[in-house]
């Protein structure tokens, strides 16, 4: 399973490409792909700034060709224009893998936390930490956006089976009714 | 001068295309080339959603060849969730413009009334009323979406002028420096 993980903004959109090991199925190791950020220039116009992110988002699919895009999701803390700007470029990002017929999920930071660290409330430190272990990266991902992006493809690869599973199960119980 | 108007949307993105009539640029008169409203299912994931508004977009910049884009901007009264999903709508209006080099302009509520009825806190059907009056169409336009973007269309041309205007006074200004 590969998953591409996006954190996403305007300015900073970044990106981290997990998959598990097919050699070592069995203890579910996971490797990085790839990482980074997408950066645009602010003294562009936002539809041009948005193309840019939506390219790179599309040469990434194609290289990579994940299963599915993990997006983080938004912060309840964030004003309105934030969210609005924000909200942009989680959009071009959902689009190029819509477009694919890529299925995507959103991930809370608390989630993200939750499924990386076992603790919902973890610094970011605690983060980054646990995603350079997980991924046997030789020092903590760097930039911020990077990390957090990686954080969430993570998160998506340890919760996908049991999202499954719980699918399985509804189908199992509706189909006894 | 054709302008595309834009009314952001997840659920309901509302279109208006409306273009200086040449044959009368003295009067300045307004005609109505399209209007109406992308619509998408609730029941569909959003990046499905969002590729069917892209490619909605996409296909009224084919047809009608538009100048700009014109975008009705947040209201600041919305709430954070809300904003975020209008702004993954108007993520991929804006992308799909600037994915044809096509310049693009926001206006927020009071700024489109102002520019249409002379008043920036008229009413819904002042509103409506004056869109019908101005682009000489037999009714009131319908439904809200599509009247909000036909609008925010009209707003722009009846803009765009003096903001080119200001423009070349600025450069005017620079030059004299």
């Amino acid at each position: 399973m590969i998953v591409l993980g996006i954190d996403p903004g305007l300015a900073n959109t970044g990106y981290g490409v997990v998959a598990t090991d097919r050699r070592s199925a069995s203890d579910g190791r996971l490797l990085a792909l790839d990482g980074g950020v997408i950066a645009t220039l602010s003294a562009q116009a936002p539809e041009r700034r948005l193309a840019e992110i939506h390219a790179a988002v599309e040469a990434l699919l194609e290289e990579h060709e994940p299963d599915a895009v993990a997006l983080e999701q938004l912060y309840f803390g964030q004003n309105v224009q934030t969210a609005f700007a924000v909200g942009q470029a989680r959009g071009v990002v959902l689009l190029a893998a819509g477009q694919r017929g890529i299925p995507c999920a959103g991930y809370t930071p608390q989630q993200v936390k939750g499924a990386v660290c076992g603790n919902g409330r973890a610094s970011k430190d605690q983060v980054a930490r646990m995603v350079q272990a997980l991924l046997g990266l030789a020092q903590e991902p760097r930039p911020d956006h990077a990390a957090d992006a990686l954080a969430v493809a993570v998160c998506h690869v340890n919760c996908a089976p049991l999202a499954m599973a719980l699918a399985g199960a509804r189908e199992g119980m509706e189909a006894l009714r």
